[in-house]
């Protein structure tokens, strides 16, 4: 039997859409309760919100420091035992170094810090300490990603030899080509947003995607961005080739500037035996195609999927979950491990994929700015 | 500021699928909060869930009688203001009968009752009563059904000259073919799932979908069931011709024996001015066609939508909501009502859809048993 | 080695959609030569026609009976031996009456004849004959629909128990709502276009799709008609209900007034081991569903399709054929047929087609009139 | 009036598919008379296959020099007006040659030279003479391609942003681990197959398909080869970053072991005002995007298509039509070049498409074999 695990929650107030699916995600399985957090730097805004949303109001704290010392305060049983962090980007390293420090678990927004090196730092301090620290990657928590996971550990491709992925966006050409707009955008400044733009937010899922599903590992990569205009020092497309051994290739396809294009978030697969394909606007159906046997479509909720996709499938099949209930697997998983409970590698995703990322972010702007030459990711 | 609304549910406990589906819907928007309930009949089992599910056990009661009479006892503002409704079927009606009839706010599986009797006797009820009932056609919560309704309203279709539902699964092939299954699937037993199988389950998601999105009521109708099995008095498998209007007519397709289909409920609506399609398992796209121009796809989450789709959307578009996110949209509009807010007709299906479809289904099983005849439904 | 076969043709000329879908036909696999014809009833036009898609126009004739007449009189050796019937529906049947008595091999378009009786007629001057007959039921030459005849004959479906077709179009709902069109249309005229619109024209070949692709045959039908206005005579939407057995039903549905549908004709079968579905306007997918297994998407080309599928494509997969390639792969079996070779009994459809055929629509219009009662069809 | 075009073919004899592409392509729409050729340099072969389809064989020849030589000395009005080369990959630029200094209108298969240089020579040929030059980049023919090119002239996409084109197979995956078949097939043989496999054959497809449907120039590549095996020296996957302008980019992705793949030819364009997508597997739906509209699909034979792609279309909406479709438009094309008449630029490839691809060959084998460095292309 199992009681609710306390939640506390940084940032999400307001319209944060953001806020909407960690707070719907910490529900869905019935293991997390809300009981405080700091919604809003604006007191008044903070208090409103929790106000809103039906929160009791005693553990909504002024600011994140108050909200460590006094959760501090409190006995074990009582205290918060797991914190979203869901502030702006650049709050991301110093709240959750100081939450590990001090003993909570963590569930984290990406991009988890602004640099490699404070990645480095972070995952440092986590070493030394017994919390839970998840990344939401949100699209890994998918029943069918996570079958393509455990289909390609299996050995269904045989030998990876190429790797294909995209994440198409089309929202920047609203407000690109508009002065004004350019420099008021947050995502475009690059002190509020992190040195990249399309990468940093995007390109990072694609990357982590790959790396989630193949268990391959990108030895290095050259990024080719763009920027449309001469006074926009962030990128808004880049194409990465990347590669993870010898004779294993691929490429990144990112783009904000995709006009049309929703969250056109996709991966290809091909190997010796086989290859699978998936996308996110789609998410339930997962194509496995081969040289000679007819193409198959995968949907979840079925037998034949592994233990590991079917965890994260609440209903038969032919009823349709989506982003809500992937980052609710999520959740679900962190709820595992915070209970000691056993749980599987792919549950969530980890420091270690905040690490991978981060590198592949800064090495990305290195090749791109060195003219688009290859760069050595560390491993 | 909105306070939580005072939530307790019937049914729904241990491993049942629809119980997560109500509890989860009832999170997602942060407007209600489950103060108790009755889970299960058997005692251990009934508080046990509670337990497991982290709620708070003082309300937690040890049968539907014993519920209301304590809550009535509570002073209004802490009454238990809503009640789902999720047990087995035969007993939707006089659980809600007596609710409605001491004044809690009521939402009810489905079927509403067994009988249309029992659905005339609750339609009584609620009309001298000041409560809010709302059915859950979980369909109707889909933001791009919403939109189909709204559009239809507008006069996108002109006049309606034909309608083509369907609801196809393939679940009973895999029992229907062994006779200890036929005789031990609840579904295939009368008394306890009611007079029709297939219609009563499916058939009448589909006619309420179209009365649901076309604002059409159907006149008369025309079934033939198939049993598959001489020993099995169940329809599992009714094609219905249905008529509108002198010319204005359609078609209503069920089958839980079209094996391997899934959950395979669609709708297409023609007029004179073009047409609409839409499919449940791929919800988040609505295909509108015409004589002359592109075939145009919707999608939630775009201005272009109207306010009553906007409403069943949190994400930007390409996130991908689900049925979660449906029957959470219903229960949305329901806590407009309860709060006396403003809300659409279309938030929620109602009393009326309750008494449309028991009428429904009673006039299929006539025109079937009397060798597929004409039978007009009442008005 | 074989020498190309005589084709004459009857109809076509101009801007006949149907002439050119013959024609290409008839080139494709390389099997036939065009000697001759009547492309026209008015000669400047026939001749015209003839220079102007360059052939020779010793053997245009004047009319149907000279051409006979003439042909009669050349060596046999020469003569024409195959002669596609492309005029109006109502010469269909005196034409190929007189070709079969007179010894040639016929393709025709459908609808074959008339009338029933005429339908009857034909095959008892077939069965007389040594000629072959083939009727232009375009779509089971796509190798889908093959594959879908040879898999449901080798048992991958068990035993049936539901069937559905469709073909809706929208074509009519662009002049049906003005009375000068519904009075000038030609297809909505009986004496040009027979009995039966909507079944006449689509309705019979969604049922022919369905008896060509499970070797079922429909025992009684039950048709809903609508005719929108009451000065039109003619069916131009049209549902039925057939019966195969005892426990195998199904529905076809049909309709000119589906407003922004092109040429949607689609059939699912559904039996105890699975279901199949296909869709012409995607014709080179074919859908095989379990109650299991994840679905299977077969295409045209692979080793794993059955030797009649593959007989129907000329390249590897992913090169798209079409409907051009559907009816030459009638063409390429009645060549196989005219010169004695060896040929599977799915090549093209045949005069028993033509007489169910004629059969269903004179039940379907006989059940309309007497208020959609049961009809049974001639065995 | 229209006398027939008399066609003479090089190769495509016995089993060859590109051979019944072509003649078939010449078909269609009645414009062409095949009336002799060399199908294959075995005599026997050549002759029995002339026989085989049907053809007179007194303008069968001996080889390539004597049907220049014979059909020389013909009267004008006799003579083969235009010759389709379909012969092995070396021999393209001398026949082509020979066949332009004679006078003849040709028909080219891609690749049309083995060299840049000798394309240049081609040019340079052409440019002294008044034939008509055409090469089958067979996918420029689609409907769809052909809308999609008139909807980014007339300005739809507005300013293109960026360019993505992939074209995977899966075919080269069957083979390559054979050591054996590696060293036997001829495609990856580069005195038989050129110097580069993967975008030689497909890759420059891709490449063709966007400088054909956007009109821009590209004017730099970085290219990214994958060979798998030591002992291959033909490029099985190549990734290109593409440039056209300081802001416009692109990527073109190709592979032979995108294993499972049939013909994944697809294209994506993005620009301030839109996007449109293409598939070739699915070619008759033309996807347009855009910031804040309803997706709009486009199909082939609407009167909102543009003249071009209508002259594309033979039968009305909703009658599939493929690849040989697609040729056939392409020798449409010619036809009305070689008679004189009015064409659009759009409606076959030129001089200008072989010259622009081999020069994208060896520049993207250039830059892989320097490290995957930019490399200018010729303007």
């Amino acid at each position: 039997m199992a009681k609710k695990i306390r939640l506390g929650i940084l940032g999400g107030g307001g319209d944060s859409l953001i806020g909407v699916l960690h707070r719907v995600a910490s529900f869905i399985n019935d293991n997390y309760e809300i009981v405080g957090g700091v919604f809003n730097p604006i007191w008044d805004e903070n208090i409103g919100f929790a106000e809103e949303i039906g929160l009791p109001t005693s553990r909504i704290y002024i600011d994140f420091d108050t909200l460590v010392d006094e959760e501090l305060k409190l006995p074990e049983n009582e205290r918060m035992q797991v914190i979203s962090i869901l502030t702006p980007n650049f709050l991301h390293f110093p709240m959750a170094k100081k939450l590990i420090d001090s003993g909570f678990h963590v569930i984290c927004e990406k991009p988890m810090t602004t640099t490699y090196d404070e990645a480095k730092i972070l995952q440092a301090s986590l070493e030394k300490s017994q919390t839970v620290f998840a990344l939401t990657h949100t699209y890994t928590g998918y029943p069918m990603v996570r079958q393509m996971r455990e289909m390609i550990r299996e050995g269904v491709l045989g030998k990876i030899h190429k790797v294909d992925a995209q994440y198409y966006q089309g929202w920047i050409n609203t407000l690109i080509h508009d002065l004004e707009k350019r420099k008021t955008t947050w995502r475009l400044n690059p002190e509020k947003s992190g040195a990249s733009c399309c990468v940093g937010d995007i390109g990072v899922h694609a990357f982590n995607l790959i790396e989630f599903t193949t268990g391959l590992e990108v030895k290095s990569v050259l990024a080719d961005f763009n920027y449309l205009y001469a006074d926009n020092k962030m990128d808004i497309d880049a194409t990465m080739l990347v590669r993870f051994s010898e004779n294993t290739k691929g490429v990144v396809r990112s783009s904000q500037i995709a006009t049309g294009e929703e969250n056109a978030l996709s991966i290809a697969v091909y190997g010796e035996k086989g290859g699978i394909r998936w996308e996110q606007e789609n998410p339930n159906y997962l194509y496995i195609l081969s040289d000679d046997k007819p193409l198959q479509v995968y949907k979840p909720g079925h037998a034949y999927n592994s233990p590991l996709s079917l965890d994260g499938t609440k209903l038969p099949p032919g009823h349709p979950e989506g982003i809500f209930d992937s980052m609710a697997n999520i959740y679900k998983g962190v709820a595992k491990a915070v209970r000691g409970e056993e749980y599987n590698s792919g549950e969530f995703p980890t420091m270690n994929d905040g690490v991978r990322g981060m590198d592949f972010i800064e090495k990305t702007i290195e090749s791109n700015s060195k003219g688009n030459v290859w760069v050595e990711m560390e491993n």
